[in-house]
């Protein structure tokens, strides 16, 4: 069973695990400190298919697959896929996933739903009512950019604070046993600073960051000092350094502790992203390579996951909507 | 505990419950049939808002609001908020919970997202993580034609198998204690039988109706003899059909028991409904409405309530993608 200590951590107490992880991006991505720790790169990132949401479908696939294959389960044997990406009704996960005959829950967190599936399919195996889950995120950046942004041709110049999404996918498979423990997790609430620039997400999203991860600490009783990593998703440059200050403030210093899948995904001088990666397949594509091998190996033993989501919609931009913030934490330990 | 039996059917050991909810619709919900049964009807459906997403939000604001209310908790008692709604990024469900501090998980079946919460909330009370969970979904005839279809004011034409969307929301507040019982659910997968035509949700649909349906059948011995009531979320009158012919090839007549939230929201002949109601705020509003009540008052005493969706993005459709479906199954009784 599960339990939730002080107002906002839930605890594990059967450890769900994470059995197994795969994670498949891109050509930029390939070309990253990261690219040789991918489970799978593509050079074409139109993998053959005729439309950027197919594209970014086929990367969900290729990384369900892979993490099942490495899990030595029968694809039979998966009882839910909790699938996300940043596209109008997750229709990159519908495309890449609809073949697979896994019963199929959509989720939607931004870039926070990597926290968001890995969460749901923890609590799907302590409930009982699977054996195994999988949790799987995508980001493309084509499919993004124009949803999001402008059209791909438009060649718009970027600002500095500007992220470049991930063209990526990381999978989880989820269940009992041998493997990575699930510990802890908090979900959070929706934040809501009046952040209105799209080109700015690290900002809108470092506040919920920081009241999820404060949240946990209060709730636990612990402090940065307990653990190896904290992970942030995708704060990027400007995000991570808000992320600190508002820490700071409070008097916590996770300095040395700290890192974000945004800063840790590109040669940010060299290849030109300014402040860095995100999209849900960042997070998920940092998370299910360097760190989770590194957690196989020992080399890191416990860390917070605390992935960050914007909640916006191109509608709710155009409209003049403020962009809220949410953050979600994943404690992994060996 | 939760635990599944047989391939796809999960049996809630603790049986969380439905300890109230509430309805709130728009105008031409409150001049049909079941007018007089919402807890709250808006005359203008603009419910005062700038945009018609911050007025599908504020239904949902008002639905969860008043479900709190009737369930005599606590608002601070509420651990998480499973909420979902038709639009790009749930932005409706994020501009209406945004004020509400609950811990967020956005949920994305389009149509099928009322029994997706439904299910989502009953895990994490099952899961012990959550005492409370509220599920709630929207939508919005103005946010949603909009979106999907054709602008408001260009007036086009609709087709005879076109449905209307329902300007309303549904929300449950799932517990354990006193309340109506979640016994059962089925999560479906996603079926391409190749619809194209967006006018025709109710066809592309069916099928996977049909096939959860059967699951839910063969898993649990049952037959359509032990409920009281099977009800569909919006298949409408052409997906309602299409739903009982497929089963009768199969030697099984649901026609006694059954019926169709789309087919009970509206005056079809008087209101210009075409085939009926859609949206997720339809099996949401009958749902939390009629349904309910009845079940309240052990008029009806045992349920299969079974929401479908039709997964596609308005992208998807401009790209000439098929139509998935996917249906999700509760069992609910007394």
């Amino acid at each position: 069973m599960a339990y939730k200590i002080g107002e906002k951590t839930i605890k594990f107490e059967n450890g769900p695990v994470i059995k197994n992880f795969a994670s498949v991006c891109g050509k930029k991505e390939s070309e990253g400190p990261l690219g040789k720790l991918f489970d799978k790169t593509f050079d074409d990132n139109s993998l053959g298919e005729k439309t950027w949401e197919r594209s970014e479908g086929m990367l969900q696939k290729e990384a369900v697959n892979i993490a099942v294959k490495k899990s030595l389960i029968n694809k039979n044997d998966l009882d839910f896929v909790f699938a996300g990406d940043l596209l109008n009704q997750c229709i990159s996960s519908v495309l890449g996933l609809k073949d697979h005959k896994i019963s199929f829950l959509g989720q939607f967190g931004a870039c926070s739903t990597m926290a968001q599936t890995l969460i749901m399919a923890s609590l799907a195996v302590e409930s009982g009512a699977a054996k195994n889950a999988v949790a799987v995120t995508s980001s493309h950046f084509c499919s993004a950019e124009r949803q999001y942004r402008f059209p791909l041709d438009y060649g718009g110049q970027r600002t500095p604070c500007a992220q470049w999404t991930v063209t990526g996918s990381g999978a989880m498979i989820v269940g009992k046993g041998e493997g990575l423990k699930i510990k802890s997790a908090v979900i959070g609430c929706i934040e809501d600073l009046g952040i209105t620039d799209s080109s700015n997400m690290g900002a809108a999203m470092a506040p919920a960051a920081a009241t999820t991860f404060m949240s946990f600490i209060n709730d636990t009783g612990t402090s940065q000092e307990d653990f190896d990593l904290i992970l942030t998703g995708d704060l990027g440059e400007v995000g991570s350094k808000l992320f600190k200050e508002i820490l700071n403030k409070k008097n916590i210093d996770v300095t040395k502790k700290y890192n974000d899948c945004g800063l840790m995904i590109y040669y940010r001088e060299d290849q030109d992203v300014h402040a860095g990666g995100s999209g849900c397949g960042c997070s998920a594509a940092v998370l299910c390579s360097i760190i989770l091998q590194k957690m196989q190996k020992k080399e890191l033993n416990n860390i917070l996951f605390l992935a960050t989501g914007a909640l916006m919609s191109p509608t709710s931009f155009q409209q003049g909507e403020t962009i809220p913030g949410i953050a979600h934490l994943v404690q992994i330990s060996n």
